[in-house]
């Protein structure tokens, strides 16, 4: 491994803006943790609670909130978003590896796709007719892209993905290995005992910078399209139904299920394993607990819970069997309520 | 892209049956929704509250039922079951592409692999030894296909698909990118503090007519076979587990996973994110809500449902917090009861 | 298919141990369920309500413990823990099938990778610069090993598996098909109404022994690493956040999650579809029911559950609208009480 390059603070500084404080000529060459941070290593701090840790850090420099400027002497940028400057710093000293441009000899790329000089399309990778794959795009080893697919510039698929055929990925786009894009919706019609496959003619059409997690799945429109808005964040192992409709800059915690036709709005946050029903529409700036199930359309934003509280299960088979009853509960409660007010009227 | 093929109104209920009514000559070339019809499509409705759109539509023709056969003046197919038919139209008029025949040069076929003339087998696709593949079958790019499987005429795998040693899959089955079959069930014995794994010897059995959505993962069995059922239809990212069986015609939406050795009746509906423990037994005709775990076996059709109703967070931990004290509430409302009754006595 | 090789039962007590009774001489050629064992068959038993089965087996031979030893006069095999027994015994009955050594003409190995003269590389497997590859590794067809990734002795990784650039994996570990190791964890920065994406920097680092469930995600870690210990098996379907650690020998069932930062203990087991905070800690010894969502670190060992009780449907609309009303409920039940202490005090 060579040795890393390394930058004074002041040069960060310069590039990235924010105030300096300390001493500007040490060299830092990596981003880590503030526990785990060397001497030439800078780390952050965004939360009170992680002071102990900042007064005890190796660290060689630490990005931080005005509000933290005076709780360390170590060399310091101050900022006003501490979280987004390191991710700034962090893609600066880690950019991502250069991939060679060009068509691997191993991939398999229809006569009639057009490719840009500057993508490059990785070993095994399989390219379908007609598909249009725009500069700087890196394919992945082993993806399949279906016919006509249309992939915007600096989009990057990782290894074995998978694109169905007339899907539209924007440009700066992130998908990881195994996620499925334009796959058949779930629609069957009942006839005679038997189940009718509907045809899924829509697309699955992704906006700009959009992030796509490990073996995510997203189906492809029954009639109309399966839309994805700009900058929309989603982690691994979600599953977007046919002809929802994701809202700009929603985020998405992996495992979580958007069945059909929902609409979810801009700016929301879906918790892990957060489940949306079909047909109902989500407002803007929802945000949905992990672990929760919305059954009904949400006109206002703010948060949603619905979770079973854990405890041991000596007591969860106490609290499950009670809350079996708990109309009967409801009911004795109303008797009692009865007799004293009859009891009431009897003293009077 | 060539201009679509368009056909009169009539051709179409020659072909698939239903009355006609209004003009017979009017032509159509796609399929859409209501509201997005224009004039040379076909559209449908089943449900009266989308009365509004059908009398707002831009669409050449609609398939409706009869209950709905004098609510448009918009040249229509009364028919039974409209969205049947609709599918089967929408099938005509969009019809699978066409893939070309044979093994693709880069494809890997064992030579003791049986390959119909008419199948085609994809780019970089893996075939193994003593497989069996029979007539029209499509193997998308990128798929495996271990040691002595066999797949049944006509069956669709898109592109990177996996199936280990031994499984068999029937006839006219599609099954969508990423979908593991066969992969080891989850069997493991304790000893000295550690886990052993007992070797997964079953296969997997899939009948026809069976569709199994994108990451959608099957285990083998652990001695026996897993055994899924003639037409059945499975959404994505479902997990079945070993020796599970389920029965024909059964439909499982997204997100669910069935524990081992479970037993699915016929014609059951599971929805998204259901949950079914292993080792248990469902009826026939049991439809399972979405979000639901069902911890023991059922033996009456019907409808189950267990899932937290969601409220705003603020509400949920009040909600929460009396639910875990729920048995508290249950004593002190049995002392009143107690109170009251001694009260009485000693009226009396 | 060849004829299985059969063993005398004493054979088999001579290679694994335990004490034999009935005729030693009987012949096994398979492992076979009670159920369905016939007479070449070795089956086992473990739990008392199989001893109807156990009556009327065709089995030529049972492994059972000593509480069940004069159960039957079926030649048997007395041990301690007759399933790990069972287990032992079908693996030497049914050794994994033999791989070709060496790398596939169709694989693309990065001439500075290193493999081991042992190992096999798949058809159309992928494997980037400076991969290590140890003795008696499997790479299945279609798998991508990223750069600088590193595999130890003996471990296998079945079909189109996918390991990002520089992660870890130890020795004798298995993956299924459609696992990812080593995507970005779910790392997202808030700045001005947009999601910036932290850079994903540390790695996943796997030990010895560790079974992977097919299409499961394990995210690499931001900064520091991402560890699964020894020992740990998990099923299909499951997502590891990044910078997760899960303690040796723990077990995981299908459909569970993990969020970011979370510290699972040894010797924990995890249910289908358990959820697990981000940035809290589980003690070792914890198990953790199917369904249940952790939200909070857990200190002692036992089993903790958090489950909606399922019921019919129609029984749930009550019991789920009365519990939306717990807190009226508790509130009259206060008035209730508070009434009854007045008129007792005003008696007095």
């Amino acid at each position: 491994m060579p040795k890393p390059k390394s930058f004074k603070l002041v040069e960060i500084v310069r590039r990235f803006g924010g105030e300096l404080a300390g001493d500007s000529t040490v060299r830092i060459s990596r981003v880590a943790a503030l526990e785990s941070a060397g001497s030439s290593d800078i780390t952050f701090i965004t939360q009170a609670r992680y002071l102990p840790q900042l007064r005890s850090t190796a660290a060689a420099a630490v990005i931080l909130g005005r509000e933290f400027r005076d709780a360390t002497a170590v060399p310091r940028i101050v900022c006003d978003n501490p979280y987004a400057y390191f991710a700034k710093v962090s893609r600066f000293l880690n950019p991502p590896p250069a991939v060679a441009r060009g068509v691997r000899k191993s991939a398999v790329v229809d006569r009639t796709a057009r490719i840009a000089k500057s993508a490059s399309i990785g070993a095994c990778a399989v390219v379908g007719k007609r598909a249009r794959i725009a500069a700087d795009v890196v394919i992945g080893p082993g993806c399949s892209i279906g016919e006509g697919v249309v992939i915007g510039a600096a989009t990057r698929l990782h290894a074995n993905v998978t694109v169905y055929h007339d899907c539209v990925i924007g440009a700066r786009c992130e998908v990881h290995s195994g996620a499925v894009i334009g796959s058949d919706g779930f629609g069957i019609a009942r006839e005679e005992g038997m189940w009718r496959k509907i045809p899924q003619i829509g697309r699955v059409v992704i906006g700009d910078d959009v992030e796509i997690g490990a073996n995510t799945t997203i189906d492809r429109g029954a009639l109309d399209d399966t839309v994805i808005e700009d900058g929309v964040k989603m982690d691994n192992l979600i599953q977007i139904a046919h002809n929802v409709r994701i809202g700009a800059h929603t985020a998405i915690a992996a495992c979580a299920g958007i069945a059909g036709s929902a609409k979810i709005g801009r700016n929301c946050a879906l918790g892990g394993a957060a489940m949306i029903y079909g047909h109902i529409t989500i407002a803007d700036n929802v945000s949905v607990s992990a672990g929760t199930l919305i059954m009904k359309s949400l006109d206002q934003p703010g948060a949603y819970t619905g979770v079973y509280p854990f405890s041991t299960h000596q007591r969860w088979l106490k609290t499950a069997s009670q809350l079996r009853q708990i109309d009967e509960l409801a009911k004795r409660l109303r008797a009692l309520e009865q007799d004293a007010k009859r009891a009431e009227r009897n003293k009077t």
